[in-house]
């Protein structure tokens, strides 16, 4: 025992949490659904460790302004710089270049882990949390990114979210790209400038075309007075930003859009032709297999964060309303995203190597689902509390045997194991939700009996005002039997509560 | 693509390894096992972080020399220490100790999890590793020791392992500490020759009786010349604590056994005869439950090398031969351990927190039981492919189709999304293991028809020197079925598939 001086101090560092049994059977019970749907479309395990080169991860966090901002780095013993991975394809590309001879090609896989970001923590927002990730690498075409999307919307389904409460939006790197490339804010010096027109455009779910333009302009003053630098685009060039929001996905399909501001030859060509042609095919094989505008939706205004991505990209969106903390009513809104990132393998490599995956926050999914009831988790019966009346060897040998015995039966099943006496054991048991109590003392062991103590009943009967003699004859709350009827007798105990709880 | 000179190197650092689907479906399967039998005892899942801050973890692990040694640590913002944890136990006593108030006690907790030792790794020694610990906190008797020697017991039977292939070893840190007091190795001053001492005794099954007693002494030279310097124990001093090692368990439940050398005072009180007294009523409540000698075995050389335990400690061993790799045939030895670490949670509280717990090596368990054949993991069917003969967006729009009927029906499936012809696609298929693929050209697209091609058959068929006309007709390699009945036809090549591989 630490006298007060020496005491450590028991304490997490901030930005990283516990996961208590609620929450990891909750976790488990939907890995498994969304594990089913990636092994159904035909991707296979594989796992990285936590651990990797910083080098080999490289630099794709977003808003990262000084190096290994972001990230948890160490230095191992031969000087080499180490790092805690921030996400699962980083890795992943590393696996797939070290690997690439033996790897069948496209290279589909998955995998759940922890990723890490030494970033200031905030509410929802933590320094450790679960990925959940599918990519396949080797593929170049747009009906790789599709399959990605139609899995997602798959993965929405089998976890119970119904159609109407989720959509895909899609959009591609190239759109943005070549419209800022074709108002003049192509090439390295406008580099920063870009990151503030693609910041300003993730914000128009909250702040509306008016609030984006403002962004995009000279900045714009919110409602407690801090004012935000904008892009200082003119007002032409917004314009033309905003109306690329605004492309239509009949049109796409039709033929390119006709985007105000933009130079015909601008258009025709590069990389916002590229994009607009690759979202046009997306949606289309998509409808193709079925998947709706309600389940899969072009999006020109979605912008992923990851430096990485090259092509399309896609965002999971939970659409049902919530209340946030400030007591407004909003949608519940991402659950995930990924992309194509062309670029990533090939850091590695003297060739291309294209890529595009998904990946799905674990923690976050799990807050929607169980905002949306769908965390029914497992009823898992808690065990039955043997209790323990004399302390002898000979005395917990036998209630050893009793719980041994439940146990081979297939019962969860303990004996109390603290120090204390019959009260405090009873209260033990009540906190462990245990559906029934043991008891054995000196006169039962003489005449070979044990007390069972239904808990569940017992609790309803102190709660009942009135006397329900029908009840209390039908259930006795506390009954005798001979020891060697004991599994027997709590098998019916454990049936008839779990009927009633069916019945309710 | 890099260019060579700026080319990232794809590799991990040493002692990582990346999991494929093989063992991550071993594990998997094996883990749930093991779940299943913690939760029959009644233990609940808890999980904490994997990072702490370093101070509270504490320093336990063995052989650490240096400060942080064994220990990944960084520095947070704030400049406090932080560490990737080495073990479970260390975090889990600060769980408890950060909610004790609210934890039903005694607490029985159970987790899986990564943890990281910072060390030289080697053959089958890894820097990250992973672990599968139950743990009652709260629980001051020896009846808790007892159950997790019996919990470990009934782990290795429900994962197959046939009762004589293990058995739990287990000791009392309280024994060793009282002999070496005996002996006069008491107090700080010789913190450093009782670590010899243990460490020599921890090498008992490799060097024998004879092999220890010249660590205890002098020192040993090996085979290779190397001289290990000993303890410099006196040969009297010697004979004390090798008779400890060979201490009967028979004797000990008759009373305290006669150990040469300690004094009849230093015997009959104190550490040492606490100690045998516990193991004494450990080997009871064992025996009380039906747990014989053959899988619980009192046996005074257990060393386990965590600092942090104060009584009983454990040691699960796997005890069939295999060869090692000098060819030699050895006990497989050790898959987990555990013991009563009543100071852990202490450290962070006013008052005494008795505790004990056992953690499992997975990575090691698995490499046993794959040794025993034990890990048939469930088979897994690869996918189906479907081949991609044209890739305009109406054909791949009705591959894509394909795919989807038959993941609705059930079957894993994918359409090839790589850039390669017919042949390439075929080798891809053969590579994943597909067990057909599904093919549709131009013809068969204008005949509303697809080839299914039974890969599984078709190799059968062409290692096969005679001409099996039978065989040919019941079950063809190839044939064309209207595209309405494509589900319907692959469902047959698998169940025929099934039943032969259930044949054989």
């Amino acid at each position: 025992m630490a006298g007060k001086a020496d005491r450590v101090k028991a304490r997490l560092p901030r930005g990283l949490v516990d996961r208590l049994s609620v929450d990891i059977r909750a976790v488990e019970e939907m890995v498994a659904k969304i594990r089913a749907v990636y092994e159904l479309y035909g991707f296979e395990p594989v796992e990285t460790p936590l651990i990797e080169y910083t080098d080999a991860l490289g630099k794709f966090l977003p808003d990262q302004d000084r190096p290994n901002e972001g990230v948890f780095s160490f230095q191992d013993d031969d000087e080499q710089w180490l790092s805690l991975r921030y996400d699962l394809t980083a890795p992943l590309a590393r696996f797939v270049a070290e690997n690439f001879e033996r790897l069948p090609k496209p290279y589909r896989s998955y995998r759940a882990g922890w990723v890490f970001r030494n970033e200031k923590p905030g509410p929802g927002r933590f320094r450790q949390f679960m990925q959940f990730d599918a990519d396949t690498v080797g593929a170049p075409g747009v009906a790789a990114d599709a399959e990605m999307c139609m899995m997602m919307a798959d993965v929405m389904e089998a976890l119970g979210i119904k159609r109407g409460d989720y959509v895909i939006r899609v959009n591609n790197r190239k759109v943005l790209d070549g419209v800022l490339e074709a108002i003049g804010l192509g090439g390295d010096a406008n580099a920063g400038r870009r990151l503030t027109v693609l910041r300003a455009i993730d914000k128009l779910d909250r702040l509306g075309m008016e609030g984006v333009r403002a962004l995009l302009g000279e900045g714009r003053k919110d409602e407690s007075g801090d004012f935000t630098k904008g892009a200082e685009l003119s007002p032409e060039q917004a314009t033309t930003v905003l109306d690329t929001l605004s492309i239509n996905i009949a049109e796409l399909t039709a033929g390119l859009p006709d985007i105000s501001g933009i130079p015909a030859g601008a258009k025709d060509s590069g990389s916002l032709s590229d994009g607009l042609l690759e979202l046009s095919q997306i949606s289309d094989l998509c409808r193709a297999a079925g998947y709706g505008d309600d389940r899969i939706r072009i999006d020109p205004s979605v912008v992923r964060g990851l430096e990485y991505y090259t092509g399309p990209v896609f965002e999971a969106e939970l659409t049902f309303p919530v209340t946030n903390e400030k007591g407004e009513t909003v949608q519940f809104g991402s659950v995930g995203g990924g992309g194509r990132y062309d670029g990533l393998v090939s850091r590695f490599r003297g060739e291309p190597v294209p890529a595009t995956g998904f990946s799905i926050g674990v923690s976050r999914l799990m807050t929607a689902l169980k905002n949306l009831g769908k965390l029914e988790t497992t009823e898992t019966v808690a065990p039955v509390v043997v209790l323990v009346m004399d302390k002898d060897v000979t005395s917990l040998g036998r209630y050893q045997k009793m719980v041994s015995e439940l146990r081979q039966a297939g019962i969860r099943a303990e004996m109390y194991l603290g120090g204390a006496g019959m009260k405090a054991q009873m209260k033990y048991a009540d906190r462990r939700g245990a559906p029934c109590v043991v008891i054995q003392g000196a006169d039962e062991r003489e005449q070979g009996a044990v007390q069972i103590k239904d808990l569940v009943e017992g609790k309803r009967l102190s709660e009942e005002i009135e006397d329900n003699q029908e009840w209390r004859e039908a259930r006795p709350a506390q009954f005798s039997v001979s020891e060697d009827e004991l599994v027997a007798a709590v098998k019916r105990v454990l049936e008839a509560q779990a009927t009633e709880r069916a019945a309710q």
